[in-house]
């Protein structure tokens, strides 16, 4: 399980090594906008089905693979496989996204709660990453992930998505002290989730703070970047004799310098940061990876293959990029927009990455 | 029409003057999370009409002012009169917001639109600005405002909401001069509308940049804050002798030093930047207008008072602040929240202001 993947260009860039070019992945690069995802999808009658059978979440992690040359796999699961081990019961309202069935509500429900055991009470993750580890055979990294304690208690709190989380905020003021146990717990539990992953075989871990940019900048360092940083230097690091690179990524987070901190090998960025300024930012103490915004895959092969110019360009002459996204890929994405962009990042970062 | 209102808090804070303490209002203080908003919203029959009839305006924009002791009325309206003006056909889906018939997708469209006659083709809404100011006589000012030409052009372009905008990005970069074209036609727009409001009688006028805070930070310089600058140094500024104060706020916006640049007077701030560091970064050059996050108004009373402490504390004693939340007030707020909020303002706000 530990052998050098053939394709390590993203360990390497992760580790801020020289590489011939830049390594590219996309988050959610197995997805709806493919159809051969729809199509196992519908084969597999639910999306909780299609998720918690190793077989299936193998086959959708590995055909972006298959239609791109991508430089990393990650695996095809959801942020929240912790809280359904809690026993908060999720299902998913077509169009509508996650729900749970007992969502928190009270200072009780919190403390009710237990650490799921990895291995035991999400196996069908650990051997999808297996699976998937067998298959990938050393084409490329996989990368295994979790959601941040903040982004799941948003869903454990309001049950579901929301558009402004007020139910879980409402608890950081008006009961402090579940919030940071129920945030306490997390932290754990997604510590030891990552780490069953990376002992199943995960090369990278990624860690998705998704809403810890609708916080204030005082919540963020108390509720969210508190608890990234006990995760990241929770974990364990070195595998076999090899190093187990995270990257952490707070969706419009603003506070760069301190979650540059944390501990981690990669902090993600979302389009609204200059790759290049964010690059002088934080010095050389961790990778980028990033920034092309998603919703601009919508726009012509020749536009998409400009902007990745563009962002390349920015970031300029030094180790340590991984392009990606900004965010996750939209549903309705053109499937020649994905091409071209990863295309592009091959065929233009070269100049980047001279001898 | 030019008196001084009785309570020119509000005025005297857009100055940098000093005041005995920081004035209050709300975006969207006139919404549906008051009861007396909804039984007008009823008696209207549909939103359009409510905004369309001048007396029904004016009834709910002063309706905020009856229940709570604010200090400034902003008016009742919708940042789309413009596009409707231009005869993209707006409506409203119910639970959906806005639609336009005829969304922009072509050049050809693009190059059909002509600017409004503010007095003519929005006649409904100088009605409702002098109407308003007939009532409020000189209890508080009001505020006219705009939406931003970015901002209208996102709805004009996708034809309504979006998670993304992708279609309106797409344009920026598959046909960037009929962008342009429309961008400048619309600033021209904005430019006579507020100007109208102006002249009708609003004594401060606001640009709302709803959807700035999306664009990459290259895009938002050449396609919303050009724009945005634009209208600021085409306004008329003075009338009969008083200053026509402008405030401008771009959602999620992180260039907060080029903002504060287009010569406005003031920039608003949504709750994910610390109003104290904001203050250092942008020196006097501009009140700040904010910024509590719309989302705790649904915690305790307690605590929303506890955040308003804690906000007038970071922005410390200097003039120049007008307390208000970081984006508009979402639909289901208690309005004991708000009544905690604009308590707490009067009530902790003299010790920043002494004489």
């Amino acid at each position: 399980m530990s052998e050098e993947p053939k394709n390590d260009l993203l360990l390497r860039a992760l580790a801020r090594e020289s590489t011939e070019r830049t390594p590219v992945w996309l988050m959610r690069q197995a997805g709806r906008y493919l159809p051969e995802y729809r199509a196992t999808r519908e084969r597999a009658g639910s999306f909780i089905q299609l998720m918690s059978t190793p077989e299936l979440a193998c086959e959708v992690t590995l055909q972006p693979l298959a239609r791109f040359p991508l430089d990393a796999a990650i695996l095809f699961s959801d942020i929240l496989t912790i809280p359904h081990a809690m026993g908060l019961g999720l299902h998913f309202v077509e169009g509508e996204g996650p729900r749970f069935s007992a969502p928190l509500r009270s200072a009780a429900d919190v403390a009710k709660l237990g650490m799921p055991d990895p291995e035991r009470d999400t196996k069908y993750v650990m051997d999808a990453v297996r699976m998937v580890r067998r298959e990938l055979a050393d084409r490329a990294p996989l990368i295994g992930f979790a959601g941040s304690p903040w982004t799941l208690m948003c869903y454990m709190v309001e049950g579901g998505g929301s558009e402004s989380f007020a139910t879980a905020k409402a608890m950081l003021r008006d009961d402090p002290k579940s919030a940071h146990q129920l945030l306490d717990l997390l932290a754990r539990s997604v510590t030891a989730y990552l780490d069953a992953q990376s002992a199943a075989g995960a090369q990278a871990l990624m860690l998705f703070d998704s809403w810890g940019g609708v916080l204030t900048p005082y919540d963020y360092r108390e509720y969210s970047l508190q608890y990234l940083e006990r995760i990241v230097r929770g974990l364990t690091r070195s595998r076999a004799g090899r190093r187990v690179p995270v990257i952490v990524f707070t969706k419009g987070g603003r506070q760069l310098e301190a979650l540059a901190d944390v501990g981690a090998d990669c902090v993600g960025l979302d389009w609204t940061t200059d790759i290049g300024r964010a690059r002088k930012r934080v010095g050389d103490k961790v990778a980028l990876q990033g920034n092309l915004d998603p919703a601009l895959l919508f726009a012509s092969p020749a536009a998409v293959r400009a902007e990745v110019g563009h962002i390349l360009q920015r970031y300029g002459a030094h180790p340590g990029h991984v392009f990606n996204l900004g965010h996750g890929i939209q549903v309705g994405t053109p499937v020649e927009g994905v091409a071209a962009l990863v295309d592009a990042v091959r065929e233009l970062s070269p100049a980047y990455h001279a001898a």
